[in-house]
């Protein structure tokens, strides 16, 4: 079954830790990015989400890390895949929100 | 102070209701979306999510949410305005993620 | 019919101006933008694009804007849609790349 | 110096051949899709864009492809980059645009 408990690491070179899932999908845990846009020094930053409990083991998932080093904001979007050999993937897409000052910077604020 | 808590709605009339927001910025709610690119009748799905606590009132913050009525996940990142009169504007951007089969098909599955 | 010639206008105020469009749905004009997250001046920019040549004046189209006033490039996809009271509206989509210096860079670079 | 004449191919196994670049930056071609979510059988299409023409070899593009075997339109905005061994490498993010019937289903239109 899809459980996305555990450490992942993408191919930038973060990796993510998901310490707990509950019965309803939610969880939580811990994102170390390897990459930054922002001035600070990375802190490791509290991630939340939810996951659907699909049998087949390809749920969709998303999840919502708070930066600790920034007062931006970012998502994921995903989906678990089993691979050949037990491995599982984890495909991810992702928005990253810059706090902006303005209304009218708001055009520019996603990436 | 930027606060989420109350129900707030989007120029679709989809509309989304967060409950609680504890010490860390973590909230949950529900979210219920007027439009659905899945086959069954839409229902009210659960979201949690985080924002920033910055004391300006213009934090940005994200959210998941977990649709009951498909095995779609959404995520929105966005940034809370306040407007001339007193008004809060919430400003986001989203993903869509749909399951997909398998490997091949994970180009089209993020809209 | 769908036909892109003349001016247009979007909600930031950026105008653009298509001059021509050929048998093939090719069309060229230039962009002159309202926002802008470079340092420079802006300049009218050239917008080189496709659009397809559906007889129901609901066709989808995209063009690339080649900034004179930097290293970026813009992309623009969407799709016209007659109004009740014969006007037209566009709705576009885009993404901006800005120029990174090297691929590890590669991840922000597109908003 | 950067140049987008010849073949290049992506992950996917979807080719691209750019014929022609003008001393503006503007280019043309043929892109053939590996994949597709349309009915119909996939067909070459063509593509029509702009570069920048940086002295770096490092240079921002952006191309659309109108295609011929369905009413969507795609565009691409990416950057080369030169490898270690003389290689070029095309990093690119797309938007792909299908053709909805009205206003109200213009949220889902893009991927």
């Amino acid at each position: 079954q899809c459980n996305l408990i555990g450490w992942w690491e993408n191919e930038l070179g973060s990796k993510m830790h998901v310490s707990t899932v509950d019965s309803q999908g939610n969880f939580s845990g811990e994102y170390h990015t390897a990459v930054s846009s922002a001035q600070k020094p990375i802190k490791p930053s509290p991630l939340i989400g939810s996951q659907h409990l699909d049998e087949d083991g390809q749920c969709t998932f998303g999840f919502t890390v708070n930066w600790k080093f920034s007062d931006s904001t970012a998502v994921f979007v995903g989906q678990c895949f089993a691979g050949d050999s037990e491995d599982e993937v984890l495909q991810t897409s992702w928005l990253l929100r810059e706090k902006v000052d303005s209304l009218p910077s708001d055009w520019k604020a996603t990436r």
